[in-house]
């Protein structure tokens, strides 16, 4: 591996910047993790014994490093990070896909990657063109639930399409006119699949004869909501049918 | 009114950066609006007709700034930007509260604030220490719906709670037992107060025996969710308890 330099995207490796993302990068893709990187400064903090351990136990080897903790976290301090490989995966064909079209904002991205794990959504695409999943700060603000999903970036809705043909296909457009919570009273075909538009564009006209468009039933006091507000209500919404399922299932003793 | 600077919370006035925030103080508090602020680049696009008409007609008057913009813009390129009087108001005692305790990042605050006006919820409290209400990024990732909203910041939450307790408060806490889906089963008082605490640390304990404390159903796959999202999964949820029920009412026709 050549010396690490600040982020690029043209880079096959990338950073896990904090202690907490980078320990989720060891729990669970211990594979990819290259190196860990500490601050003079955090040695001898409970944080770093408890990252270093891991690191030990995983056979990934701990560095002290300054500049580059410094150059991959911006204004922010850093005192933590992983090193790790690039990876893909293959989307799970019979569980729920969170699908982002056209993203342009890491943080969203992050947010979006943490909110679906929380909600048991294990599958996360996007389509391109979309701001880099790899970007550290993508990473740090998805607190390291990236390490914990199937992730893949197709070069087009239609690739992505044509690959999973079992997924009911729910586009989220401001356009739509069926609200979601009308879709929610009926039945939800499992898998599914919501589909998320680009931050200041939405999703194309063209998404609403893609499986059924459905609309947030936000006021028109604002013209739209955050794009990770939206994808987590969404996310929320959905998975509380199949967890609503799963209680009364329980319940049954099935 | 002194020659402008770049923002400070000591100052009595702020920025409305962009020009959809801009709009949105002129159309909802334009007696708040000492002026209009135009990059000489954006002269003559039709978003800096639109906001110069606006302006106009609310008797605002509009300069030509370059220095200020990119002083308060930060590393974004700002076209446009109002200049406001920080106002304060008093909470609507009988509708739902927002209540974010201790919230230490403009961005959740800012994204908070759109997310309660797009369900609805036009009463938002903050809890000192906290984010300066005002600070520009906190405006700009409200998109503006701060000049749609009725706020207020309190010293201590017993302040508050002093003021307003005909609300059934719900603190969102990881710790609650409560899960949310299970109270919004039964009957939400009206009005009610949903309180968030911090980024990082969350609530306090004490908040444990304030009113009915909740959760929201998230895997222990994820250490917690982000503060504006934990927010918006709140605010659409208690909110679609009286969307249906204005549903059912307007269908008998009450």
């Amino acid at each position: 591996m050549p010396s690490l330099s600040g982020y690029s995207q043209d880079l096959p490796y990338s950073y896990a910047p904090g202690f907490f993302p980078a320990m989720e990068s060891l729990l669970h893709r211990s594979e990819c993790v290259e190196r860990v990187l500490l601050h003079p400064k955090a040695e001898g903090t409970e944080g770093a014994e408890k990252l270093r351990a891991l690191a030990d136990a995983c056979h990934v080897r701990v560095e002290m490093a300054e500049r580059v903790l410094s150059r991959i976290s911006g204004k922010e301090n850093c005192y933590a990070a992983s090193v790790f490989r690039k990876f893909e995966d293959t989307l799970h064909s019979d569980r729920p896909h969170v699908i982002l079209h056209h993203p342009s904002d890491s943080g969203n991205v992050g947010t979006i990657l943490r909110t679906a794990l929380g909600f048991g959504v294990e599958d996360v695409g996007l389509i391109r063109p979309c701001v880099d999943l790899f970007d550290p700060r993508t990473v740090r603000a998805s607190m390291g639930s990236l390490f914990s999903l199937r992730v893949h970036v197709w070069d087009s809705f239609e690739a992505y399409q044509a690959q999973y043909g079992k997924h009911q296909m729910y586009p989220f457009m401001l356009s739509a006119s069926l609200p979601m919570e009308e879709v929610l009273e009926g039945d939800v075909p499992y898998p599914y699949a919501l589909i998320f538009g680009n931050e200041g564009s939405g999703l194309p006209d063209s998404f609403a004869s893609v499986g059924r468009s459905v609309r947030i039933p936000s006021s028109d006091r604002v013209d739209s909501l955050n794009l990770s507000v939206a994808a987590a209500i969404g996310i929320y919404a959905f998975s509380g049918k199949f967890r609503k399922n799963e209680k009364v299932c329980n319940k049954t003793g099935q």
